[in-house]
């Protein structure tokens, strides 16, 4: 039997806005609405980000919290995934969704840098945001910006900081930060295997990179994101 | 013919004290006479950082001109490398002494997470760096924390922001960052020969994770550093 591949939707993300893409879902109920089509479509993974009314990245629990509820209304059985990347908040407020409980969050366990400043996850609250996964049964999704980033999740499992497994996202085609690089992504999975070998994982690239790393996830035994 | 192997001293470096270590070079008289030592038994390269009278990270360039001119003069011939590291100044103040020339001057191109806190290098205080290099013929030493920083430095030296191909440094066994990994290394090693195939490598590793670095470089082609 085919090892069956789970589909990711990521809605809305942190940025786009509706003058750049007039169909990202911004308000709470566009969300639940794309997401229900996505999810209909096959999508079993939602990774969600929320906006404020402007448009503007968010970190809101009470945001999140209408997003969840209108999710499991409406697509019962996804995978809710909240994200805690930075570019919604800083220190603390990024994890301050976390005890609604989503089944997964996003956790980046490193830092590094971004087209134009350095993407800032220092120690402490790295160990806080996985602290706060672990209190609420939250199973982390690694987002891998670099090789040190997948041992750094590896030794937090293995030192109880983290206590599932977790989901690996290689994100490749950042500049500044790792490019898209088939032999790296090779060299990902090889460590992944020998490093987390309980551990799935999936890709994300910029814009038409995603279907590139779609293709060597699928091919590989990974999994896809859209 | 064996290929020479270069060794490298890094004196003084920016943190130990004499409480520390007595033997520790603080004064530039200390500093000269201590790379004499090493240039007599066989350094070739010396990477210099500076201290204030106060045994605090300095990169106070009169500081750095001093030592300069003592180790021209009693080390001839040796090759002379600054650290813009971001322990002893932050921003612009880290490559205020590059006008002095030196034959390399070292340079991190990403960011990385330290033991306790973030290492800041933003793109545009990277790309000022270089272009300080390049405008005094410096030879830039790559401080690799982590495998982007390869790919980053192949970058730059492609699109001309570099102009000396650059000589590599794997810093390995920094908490929260890459740890001693053997496997690492070799990727490390063969993504140089893809990536840079005429650059020249070494390792640098915290406390006595050196000596094996040093065995792990000499044992493939590589350099050493004490
Ligand atoms: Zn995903
Ligand atoms: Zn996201
Ligand atoms: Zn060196
Ligand atoms: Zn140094």
């Amino acid at each position: 039997m085919t090892k069956p591949c789970i589909i990711c939707v990521a809605i809305t993300g942190s940025l786009p806005r509706k003058a750049d893409n007039p169909a990202v879902p911004i308000t709470i109920a566009e969300q639940v609405e794309s997401t229900q089509a996505a999810f209909e479509a096959g999508a079993t993974i939602c990774h969600a980000h929320v906006r404020n009314a402007d448009e503007t990245p968010s970190s809101d629990p009470d945001r999140f919290a209408a997003l969840k509820e209108g999710l499991e209304k409406h697509c019962p059985g996804m995978i809710i995934q909240f994200s805690t990347g930075g570019r919604s908040g800083a220190g603390a407020t990024r994890g301050g969704m976390l005890p609604l409980k989503p089944d997964m969050a996003s956790l980046t366990v490193g830092s590094n840098n971004f087209p134009t400043r350095v993407y800032e996850n220092p120690p402490d609250l790295v160990d806080w945001l996985a602290s706060e996964m672990k209190t609420y049964a939250i199973r982390p999704e690694i987002e891998a910006f670099d090789l040190s980033h997948i041992h750094q999740a590896a030794l937090m499992y293995r030192d109880g900081r983290l206590t599932q497994s977790p989901y690996v996202q290689f994100v490749m085609g950042v500049k500044n930060a790792m490019p898209v690089d088939r032999d790296v992504f090779d060299y990902y999975r090889a460590t992944m295997a020998r490093l987390l070998p309980d551990s799935e994982f999936c890709a994300a690239g910029i814009g038409a990179h995603q279907l590139t790393l779609n293709k060597w996830c699928v091919e590989t035994g990974g999994h896809a994101r859209c």
